[in-house]
């Protein structure tokens, strides 16, 4: 027995969807479980990626004894990238997490990166922690749990999984050591929450396989077009397969498509049958009924290859009413409205579309409620904390343990920033760090989120500018104000009015006595405010701008 | 036998959900059925509504003998006021429909509107159409289809409905009646669309009783919050039945809320039992185990009563552990970020949430397939076209009335603008009229999109001012040029190496020599644009402003 304490840091996955990062804390011993990115919501106009916010692991760089990933997707290992910019850390994982990870590097054009790989059941020692990879399913290979031995026990990050009796790549999860390392006792199990709203088991990948051969007889005269992830490779398989089965050609279409693929077939991760494989440049006198193009695009991204191809704007590919499209994904919560519209475009054009609402065509790569129950069952905690998913999420996979027999003291319900101390006999929270996210908009990375509030405003009610040029030596104003707006509708007399209120107000003040021009500035815009909210029930943004000459 | 043409004008409700509007044109005769809003999507922002364009109309108001409305739901009523704003025509609809629609009209402070009720099987005379009204099931009272004798036929238009043989207020739909017209012969069904992609039936909005009932046991302790649509009057009068079963009193929050509920009642159609109700401001002393508080804001809208109460910000109802919050909708697509950040922060509260994933706790008032095809089946129409619906649900309705046997030159899909000429053989496409949507945003109304893309483009990538103050007698800059930004992240260096861009290529002018500037500015904005798109690859809004003074 002993007094020690560990911390478990939450860097993001907690309270949200995506961007996981947790980092564990012994003495002068760091280890960080992931780093992902998030795909912005609607609220953040114009960002193209969140990531989670690492102050805390700058300010201890010389701690940090490396990352250990737990799969190759996005949410888990996009931020590794940025982590690995201002630090210069060895990042572990399976083969094909690492593959996917170099494609992102190089991209990065980083160099000197240290890129160490772990087979499953592989132990590795970064100082005082010693870390276990564990085989589990999910909907990319070389997915893993991690069992971690620590000063106070042992800690067991599910990462994402579900059980798969019947996956298509043939490794199970691997409940033998799972449950092994259950019967030596864990103290803290971290566990995925993402589909805890779902009771039963998540349906098996083959459920896709099979709804997908059916697909391919019942079209056996037209073209097929199937989008998916391009990071569910397992998926990308099993098309290979069924296409060969079916003796067609497969092209494929998509930069990050064309970049795993590459990435696992040269691992080995991925079989591509000799010959399959037609450059999409190249499908032009392939007939209809021996080809099968695979594509990005499934959550109706502006910029995919299957937005375009549905609006016309993707030259290699022209939709006729010979086409089949199957969209082999689920749309992410907010997507609906783009990817519906996608598909009104494909129907518009003649041809057919098959996607989740009216087939089998896709499968969550994540436990449900019976799954998630095995988990803590193998695993028999005396600590858990659910990670990976909204505050409904979380709570919802307590009350899950709760009905397996835990009690309230055993868990916690962690927000971004908290720390949970941990000793063999006790859990809780200790101190909040600073955590939460940074904005990646173009090639700039910013904490601020002024300028997101700023542009929703913009976005509400538009802009109104108004101009005044003043004399700086007698303070007068050098011609009538102008008015500017953009976003706004005004009519031509609401537009002569504001710049009258500005004539007025500037006009009121002396403006020849005043060091600055601030209360004039907050004059104006109040007093065009009132006009403006009273005609038109807007709130625009207000700049009022005056130029002493 | 005639050769006499009948014109089917869309003026929304295809292509698209919401905003339901048709017109039939015979001679000199128009009759209007439907006049529906939308709420916006996310690429409008700042929009509050959103209305079809009835230019059309406006161009033909002295031949248009009435509205006739299906019934009292937003997208079939809501832009009547606008309508009658512009043109005096009498309006028709059952008890309940126009009990809502006056509320609107008050609110409008409109005088002089000619609303007469109907009831179920009745018959009413415009012009050359007849129109019988033809009790339907859906999630309001006095829902109905049409059946409108034309000289060139019956067309039956179904209205929102499904079939439901439990439906808590008592009555089913008219198979009868409708069964006679089908007898008798219909040219053309005009059937809706929405739940075209589910299979079998929906289900009864009994098996809501029943959950709910069960929820009142469960919780028989701790204060009941339920939130549900403000127009679905069935709902919330299976909420007060069941409230006075178990003594409860009854709150109503959510100013749609009590006012429909206020109509509803006083039209007989909503039966509140004698002493349930209390004020919303006078529930302090009422025991949680004595009160249930019926809410609107099912959707997450930001400022309704639910997402208030879990933002702490309704003064009257502060969450506490001891609630249970059930949310009686499904969320509309597009919302669900929203109403999920509500459960979120109201769980974060302490609180327990019940909603459509966990609970049988909403059913959909929109028939399923095998609704629809007894619908297609009752009447044996001639011709068919599919309303209510993005493409996709047009498309799929269309399949499912070919499996019924109609075959395709007995079917068309309209869009928005497209008018249908029907005669006693016939059903194609006529001319294309002007159609659309009009952006209501505060007090205004406006057909341009151009503020909207303002807007988008804004909130996308933020905005520049350059702005530069030059003398009308030599031409000179009198001043180094100005930068103002907003919703852009620029460095203090990139700021100033923006001034200099400005200040180079005003210098590179004659300015005296320009008749106006319009080239300069041109040239200002590019050189900006290629800078920070090199610099940052945004591309924001860039206002250059020349001050000539």
């Amino acid at each position: 027995m002993n007094n020690k304490t560990l911390k478990v840091r939450f860097l993001g996955g907690v309270g949200e969807i995506g961007k996981n990062m947790t980092a564990l804390e012994f003495g002068k011993d760091i280890i960080v479980i992931d780093a992902g990115l998030t795909f912005p919501s609607q609220d953040m106009p114009g960002i193209d990626l969140v990531i989670p916010d690492t102050t805390y692991l700058n300010e201890n760089k010389d701690r940090i004894k490396g990352v250990v990933l737990t799969h190759g997707h996005e949410d888990h290992i996009g931020a590794v990238p940025y982590l690995l910019r201002e630090l210069n850390i060895p990042v572990y994982g399976t083969k094909m997490t690492l593959a996917l990870l170099e494609t992102k590097l190089i991209e990065f054009k980083l160099k000197n990166y240290k890129l160490k790989r772990v087979r499953p059941r592989e132990k590795i020692t970064l100082g005082c922690f010693s870390v276990e990879f564990i085989n589990v399913n999910h909907s990319i290979a070389g997915a893993c749990a991690l069992a971690i031995s620590t000063p106070v026990g042992v800690i067991v990050h599910s990462g994402d999984f579900k059980i798969d009796m019947t996956s298509p790549n043939g490794e199970m999860m691997d409940f033998s050591r799972l449950s092994e390392i259950g019967k030596k006792g864990v103290l803290l199990l971290l566990c995925e929450s993402t589909n805890v709203e779902r009771t039963g088991y998540t349906m098996s990948e083959r459920v896709v396989s099979e709804t997908l051969e059916r697909l391919f007889v019942t079209n056996a005269k037209r073209r097929i077009i199937i989008a998916t992830f391009s990071s569910n490779v397992n998926r990308i398989q099993q098309i290979l397969k069924i296409a060969e089965k079916n003796k067609r050609k497969v092209a494929l279409s998509g930069r990050s498509m064309i970049k795993v693929t590459e990435a696992a077939e040269k691992i080995g991760e991925l079989d591509i049958p000799k010959g399959i494989m037609v450059d999409i440049d190249r499908i032009k006198n392939i007939p209809d009924k021996d080809l099968v193009i695979i594509s990005t695009g499934t959550q109706g991204e502006p910029m995919s290859v299957l937005t375009r191809m549905a609006g016309d704007d993707y030259p290699q590919v022209t939709i006729t009413k010979n086409d089949t499209i199957i969209i082999s994904a689920s749309p992410i919560p907010g997507n609906e409205k783009s990817i519906f519209e996608v598909i009104n475009n494909l129907y518009r054009k003649g041809a057919e579309v098959v996607y989740e609402a009216i087939e089998n065509i896709h499968v969550s790569g994540h436990a449900c409620q019976e799954e998630l129950k095995i988990m803590h069952s193998l695993l028999k905690p005396k600590f858990f904390i659910p990670v990976h998913g909204e505050y409904r999420h979380l709570k919802k996979h307590v009350i899950l343990a709760k009905e397996l027999g835990m009690r309230d003291y055993q868990m916690l319900i962690p927000d971004i920033g908290d720390t949970v101390l941990l000793t063999e006999k006790s859990m809780k929270f200790g101190e909040k760090f600073h955590g939460g996210s940074r904005f990646v908009d173009g090639l700039q990375i910013d904490d601020s989120t002024t300028y997101v509030r700023d542009r929703l405003h913009l976005a509400e009610d538009g802009l109104i500018i108004a101009l005044c040029c003043i004399s700086s030596e007698s303070g007068e104003l050098l011609q009538k104000p102008d008015v500017i707006s953009k976003g706004v509708v005004l009519s031509d007399d609401q537009t002569e009015a504001i710049k009258d209120i500005v004539l007025k107000t500037v006009q009121s003040f002396d403006m020849k006595a005043l060091g600055d021009t601030r209360e004039v500035k907050n004059k104006i815009r109040t007093s065009i405010r009132n006009f403006v909210i009273k005609k038109t029930k807007n709130n625009p943004m207000i700049l009022p701008v005056i130029t002493e000459v």
